[in-house]
């Protein structure tokens, strides 16, 4: 019988195997999730980074962006949109801004505070993120840096929450 | 000692009975959900929607959305607003723009779904919206109409994937 | 030669281009404009709907929301998808969002007053959208009813900014 | 007689004064937007970059959202808002997210290329936003530099554009 729909399942095991297959691991988006929150969360782990990545990930919206954003990477890498598309996204032209309007709907799913972290990790080309801009691969990443900045800014958003709500406990606890 | 930053539970409360004071009950933002939804959910309650009116309004974006909208409302019902935005929020001036703004960052929490319910309800007036639209009254709601729609509709967006997941479990036990 | 990028005339004639490929007339995305407009703006013509319509269109970012949209429709159209993102196009899942994000991104240009405008027509399904809609076709239009409700909503904003310039211009020349 | 409705002229007064009265010159937020494409635009001027913001300012969207951020932060200065509002203001809450809210919405009239810009320059609080970001001087900027930091952003958005279509005229004439 026909599917009524995609599950759940499949689509987050598609998004972690696209993912994968164009060379983002995981613990790198976590790195980038811990330079932004380490001068801010004490005793902050890269395991706890990655635990959040990991619940950023399950999140159907950000597996919808991500799935579509890399689509279209691999099909300009391999010359199959037509123009002028397939020639914006090769040159990962500057002016073409479909790649941060994925990004920010990832971002918003957690609210408005993680758009500075966002914007400052793209611009920095932190991390991994030097290497997804590296134009001279032949690769094509419009929109995979985005969006692994995106859901690194996104992580480090839930953790600035979940991190509040921790200390309110601890202040329960002393009273 | 005094507190390093507002708790969750005062800015739940404080946004609870904001509400509540500016004559918005949840019974009222769930039945715009239940509208919304009632042709999409099979065997949809009332109490369903309350509960996920409820589950919106205990995240803390939303609430920082409607403790500074119904603010601003209430200062420009008084008059202690400066000009011209006194005059703006009084006579909900169409091309003011950030009431539904607000409204946005509260739908952004769900994912996009929840924009074209959120600008249907808003345009019908229906429901409680239609008493928060009535200009004779005296009473400034610029922000809440918009607020209270926003709300409803996240709600909507909110059960449209519970939804599906219980769908999914359910195939999953026929299996 | 190679282009160091994408002409602005290109990237138009391109837009144009897929609009009339994928069935859609200007005219009729001024009829939806026109609906949303007509009471609120004394002696509306659907020429004046027409001209904002082309206007949104001129708009960069307009252009590559509607670009990658249509891409992705069409891919989906002849199967050229990877899996699960196939699928979800072809049935329209209502979940996907990412349609809405793209239609999001023109709406803002002009603004946060059109994101009523915009769920209205969508909702209703008005004029061109009916048709769009209708899947016992074969088409994929996924993103293309959500691009254009979306340029319509921003011509209606663009008419009303525009409209109450005139306003006041009227205003000051009683004086 | 009764004005029905706000005068631009009346909008723009006001936001310009309030800025200068909030201690902002649009020099300082031209030497944002300078910083920001100084290396991508040759022979970019202090001059050219003052332009590009008073044409941002001109905005009505962007005139709504300074107005009322600074009314906002001005209140919270005189201790004239209600709890717990009055002291996320206060205390510039992190997790407080209207500002940012605020901020996204005047960067969207120039489409999404400004976001990085902005989240860099907040998060470098670069130039004047340094001084805005001093928590010692009792005054309350809660708003105001994430609206200075986004005027300056979509300025820089606004001469990348145009930059664009210069270099197009040029190459239009060499031929």
């Amino acid at each position: 019988m026909t599917e009524l729909f995609v599950r759940s399942a499949s689509l987050r095991n598609a998004t972690l195997r696209a993912l994968e297959r164009r060379g983002v691991s995981l613990v790198e988006i976590a790195e980038l999730t811990y330079f932004l929150q380490k001068d801010y969360v004490g005793g902050l782990t890269r395991e706890l980074c990655l635990q959040n990545v990991e619940h950023v990930l399950a999140k159907r919206e950000v597996q919808n962006a991500i799935l579509t954003g890399i689509e279209l990477d691999v099909l300009a890498e391999s010359g199959r949109l037509s123009e002028p598309l397939q020639s914006m996204l090769r040159s990962d032209e500057s002016l073409y801004g479909v790649d941060e309007v994925l990004a920010l709907s990832i971002l918003n799913i957690y609210g408005s505070i993680g758009y500075t972290n966002y914007g400052y990790i793209d611009k920095l080309k932190y991390g991994c993120l030097a290497g997804l801009n590296d134009k001279s691969t032949g690769r094509v990443h419009c929109f995979l840096d985005d969006l692994v900045g995106a859901v690194a800014a996104a992580a480090a958003s839930r953790l600035a929450h979940r991190h509040r709500s921790e200390m309110e406990t601890d202040l329960d606890d002393e009273e």
